[in-house]
């Protein structure tokens, strides 16, 4: 019996993230090959799935919707897993959002006013580029806010979750993770090759003096955040065949869970033949 | 010397849909196997333009943007090419918009608001499903708006789109064209299949009394609005391989068309990679 993905990942209280190999490949015996054929395998059902959901948010028939969070140092991946799942399925049953820094319209609300009008809705599968743990993350590591309105960040986000899940919704947190050197590796190609020095920002070289803080503070996050409602996982990261095959995994898991029927027919198929054939 | 498709399909000046067929398949010399081939062939390019096209708009090197309008008659295959051909890039370059009915707030504002805010940015590759045109579309068919508003339109959309192209823009316009016997064809499709369902309307059947004034109006948009700025391509769209092999085509030279570059490093590459290897 094969234990699921998202069982093996989940990380429920107090978390080491010194502790997760960065290059380990939990739930999949095989290398990069494998890997990228066990995710085109998972392509067409990922797919059916995704129709199925958009096909009740169109008809009306379901409140469900899904967020996948993805979060993680600079490298760890998010675009590209973004780029490589989401690339799996059809793109109008997507809504994706990318939370950079935020505007000073966004400044003057509450930190999750920005992430509210970002949810999917019903039908639709989100995908957040980071999200409102950076308020709790790069916002405790730089002290962008007070200390008391941190703490008070991890049970606001703690009631938005269940908020959501209470409606319909099902959240899929991953933290991709990767180490120091990892990120080193993905810095230095990003400097060697001009195809890729978009992406590439100084500021990056800064922030990784603060390394240890923010695992610190991932930690805290995964600590703090991590309700049976919306469970973070730590997906090793630092092969992206395995982050791409993991990602799409706990995907598909969540949209199986749903038990996604088409929706049934408002008229009365037979008649509307009958129409059709007196038209034609 | 192969001609563009682009020159193959642009229509500018009066149109006779009735004369054009809607199974042909011009430029294109093959069958479904061909086509499909064709298509999966363009993918890895069409993914290097848009990624390009996207690393401009992030790096803030670019101005420019795509707007892919789709328009056709029910079951002309809008979400059928998006899903196809927007499947072939990376989402986080996309910005879909649909347009149903307008809602309360919309219909408060000039016609063309709604479509305005959902304009790509620069950077983005935007495809509309079903567009501004809808105004002067159905707006005309069913009396939605006094005679002189309709007139009215077609300048006003002629305008915004040359708004548009004036800051760095370039729209793509296709009509998906079919006859009356593929749509119920189509129409029957759905009705046998419970799987599909969900894109069945019986106002499906109802429209069908106006295919003749639905005609003369895309002939009458097409007049008016196919400009050098923003031409109008018509699809023969009777066949999927060759409809999304085609609105593909038109996309990939279109976007070859803008000599996309990527984006120079705005920093030192030898400089930040000495900074990188002194702090690993």
């Amino acid at each position: 019996m094969t234990i699921p993905l998202s069982d093996l990942l989940r990380h429920l209280g107090p978390v080491d993230l010194s502790a997760v190999d960065a290059r380990s490949t939990p739930g999949f015996d095989g290398g990069k090959d494998d890997a990228k054929a066990a995710l085109g395998a998972l392509g067409p059902e990922l797919a059916d799935l995704q129709e199925r959901l958009h096909a009740g948010g169109r008809a009306e028939t379901t409140d469900r919707s899904v967020l996948l969070v993805l979060q993680g140092m600079d490298t760890a991946g998010k675009g590209g897993t973004i780029s490589t799942v989401a690339g799996l399925v059809d793109p109008q049953g997507l809504a994706l959002a990318s939370f950079g820094k935020p505007t000073p319209e966004e400044l003057e609300h509450d930190f999750l006013w920005r992430v509210e009008r970002r949810l999917p809705t019903a039908g639709q599968i989100g995908i957040f580029d980071r999200s409102h743990y950076e308020d709790v993350l790069i916002g405790r590591v730089r002290q962008l806010a007070e200390p008391a309105e941190i703490e008070r960040r991890y049970d606001a986000i703690n009631d938005f979750e269940r908020r959501f899940t209470d409606h319909g919704g099902v959240v899929v947190k991953c933290l991709l993770h990767i180490d120091r050197d990892v990120q080193a590796e993905r810095l230095r190609a990003r400097l060697e090759d001009p195809t890729k020095y978009w992406k590439y920002n100084p500021g990056d070289i800064d922030e990784r003096a603060f390394w240890d803080d923010y695992q610190r503070a991932y930690e805290i996050a995964v600590e703090r955040c991590s309700t049976e409602a919306a469970p973070w996982h730590i997906v090793p990261a630092g092969r992206k065949w395995y982050r791409n095959w993991a990602v799409a995994t706990l995907l598909a898991e969540t949209l199986r869970g749903l038990d996604l029927a088409w929706p049934p027919a408002d008229f009365d198929p037979q008649a509307e033949l009958a129409r059709l054939e007196a038209d034609t």
